[in-house]
């Protein structure tokens, strides 16, 4: 098979003060392509080093593809690595300088002198356009090759790279990809669930991949024998199962109560504020949402009328679900109340939880022992098992 | 200068199923030593492909770090790719495999047969422990140089190699690191500010990285040269600073109010529970952070007895910190509203915001334009902000 070469470019990316995201998701989306990706690289701002990395990839692949170091600064160095590495010569195109010095004047601003290098190219590259930034990128055709030279920030090279990349004329494979989202089942529960299902190889292949909104298990291969393993699979996970590729449990709970025209309050403990910012992250939840209590000292549950002993019970979760639906007049109160550590509380270990839910047919609750390295994804679990849990009520 | 190669292995990484920040971390870890890393790889479970990588770094380099891939499943092929690399055989290490076979024991299990393949090691490898994990890994000494294996979770390694590291005998450089946060500024007026201060490279290097606590500067390079830097830019930054290293602004603001035995809460709108989730993040929060209200619909501002209309302005800030400290009995207020976007609100901007604090000496406010690309971050930056004022407010 063929194979491509993907190039991250910056010091910032080889000692992580920016994270390099944009190989993988470069990688990612050759996918339905037959084209191997066997390795990644990220490379220093040296020029030497990028012109040898750029001409080994050159060699071997089909395709070569860099993002980042097309900036106007000395350290940005991609222009002229490929110069080397491809045996070109730079040359400055007087359009892509008057481009570049109209960009400027429409902001009433004189094109700095670095900025100039920002229209170099080599006799075989073409420009991409960046709508949104000053960086063109460059796309190189020859021997039957192709290089791609995208800017970093992926609000710049993500459009570019979309418009690119059905243009390259690369061989298709067919293939899909489905992700089915669980709540409350480990890896290995699901793991045992699928039993023979679980391939890593082969025409489909099956992953999981534990967020804190659950376990995601992820079908990609050939799309016939995708659609035939995900109908197994979500007859299997059913009632773990709460949805489906770009779902969130946050935008399907909105959804599900502005579709009956209802609304939610929430009375937090445990998850101390987690429960609310995911809600309000959807853009439009105040609908819906109309706001909710945190009540994480003893004075502030005397405040709002709760006991200070006892706090951690399926009781007090069901007495806070109903206080929000009443302090705030909303059809439905949800409530969190358990244990993020560092230490025990009442007795009961980290990673206790009950969520509370009250509505108009009354209140209830359930309990759970949620797994979690960190206080930080234990509450982050915590706000998601209250959602699936509202999620699986309204059903 | 001598180098060092470091490579993550697996295909997660490649995809970005997991985010590799391993081979940065790394990376960062050798900063202290006079060794330069021109690149790191991240490679796919494919043995050949991993062999060839392994034995291309060892040519050249110092040392070679390897994460990932140590596992006991047919995927997990470090061991086999480092021995074709090195020339060496696998042997099973029978005193390796009985420590495995206890492991297992204690928690009650026996060994699955899959766990055998983690007692593999070539003559040349030293066991490197893993207290946390099954899988041991290699330290290899060989030719003057050195190959470490460690497995890919981070919990798992990270003691490993920090107790491996100074074992190796790198050759030590000069080197300090000073990080100085601020809030307020963006990073073309930091650079403004600092003018020729601001160098990329000799003997200290600056640079700002834009996080959503503020722009931190960092300062790195020879020790006497970073001290000295360090004082200029502080005196320069002053107004903007907030703290320096491991310094986090929900933790020094909690600090500050436990010092003066005062307790905060809050009622937010724009943050949407943001604020309170960050507060909380730190553990013992409810010492001093009571709780707090969040009013994200009308009619739960009614609720709470505050008007529905002109809620994004100061007035508004001041009267909801008020009411945050009276309704849960609190020394101090803070509280939020703004304009999170996506759409503009009473006819004020996507990124307005005001920041309310009510104290025993009265209210007071500030406004803020944040930018942001996104309303998450902007919820962020408004929780940080927020964070900010008190935090100026109390010193």
């Amino acid at each position: 098979m063929l194979s491509a070469e993907i190039i991250g470019v910056g010091d910032e990316l080889l000692y992580g003060e920016t994270v390099d995201t944009n190989t993988a998701e470069i990688a990612a989306s050759l996918r339905p392509y037959a084209l191997t990706v066997r390795r990644t690289l990220r490379v220093a701002d040296h020029l030497e080093t990028l012109a040898l990395e750029v001409r080994r990839a050159w060699e071997g692949a089909r395709l070569v593809v860099l993002s980042g170091g097309l900036g106007p600064t000395p350290d940005d160095i991609t222009r002229e690595a490929v110069a080397q590495a491809l045996g070109e010569e730079l040359e400055s195109d007087p359009e892509m300088l008057a481009q570049l010095e109209a960009l400027f004047a429409q902001r009433g601003w004189r094109m700095p002198e670095a900025n100039r290098k920002q229209a170099l190219r080599i006799p075989s590259a073409r420009w991409i356009p960046n709508p949104r930034g000053t960086a063109p990128g460059w796309w190189v055709r020859r021997d039957g090759k192709d290089l791609v030279a995208l800017p970093g920030p992926p609000a710049e090279w993500r459009p570019m790279w979309a418009q690119l990349l059905p243009q390259l004329g690369l061989p298709p494979r067919p293939y899909k990809q489905a992700t089915l989202k669980t709540f409350g089942l480990g890896e290995s529960r699901i793991a045992e669930l699928l039993g023979e299902l679980f391939q890593r190889s082969g025409p489909v292949q099956v992953g999981t991949y534990a967020h804190t909104d659950g376990v995601a298990v992820v079908v990609r291969g050939e799309p016939e024998a995708v659609d035939r393993l995900v109908g197994t699979v979500r007859s299997l996970l059913k009632e773990a199962l709460w949805g489906e590729d770009g779902d969130s449990l946050p935008t399907l709970a909105l959804e599900r109560l502005q579709a009956r025209g209802a609304t939610l309050a929430t009375l937090e403990s445990m998850t101390g504020g987690t429960l609310s910012a995911l809600l309000t992250s959807v853009g439009g939840a105040s609908k819906v949402y109309l706001g909710g209590l945190l009540a994480y000292h003893p004075q502030a549950k005397a405040h709002l009328g709760l006991p200070a002993e006892g706090m951690v019970s399926a009781a007090a979760a069901e007495a806070m679900a109903t206080l929000a639906r009443e302090q705030l007049g909303a059809t439905y109160g949800l409530a969190t109340t358990g244990v993020a550590g560092p230490e025990e509380l009442e007795g009961q270990p980290v990673g206790t939880l009950y969520v509370g839910l009250a509505g108009p047919e009354g209140a209830r609750s359930r309990h759970y022992h949620l797994p979690g390295a960190s206080r930080e994804v234990l509450r982050q679990r915590a706000a998601h098992a209250a959602l699936a849990f509202l999620l699986g009520a309204l059903q």
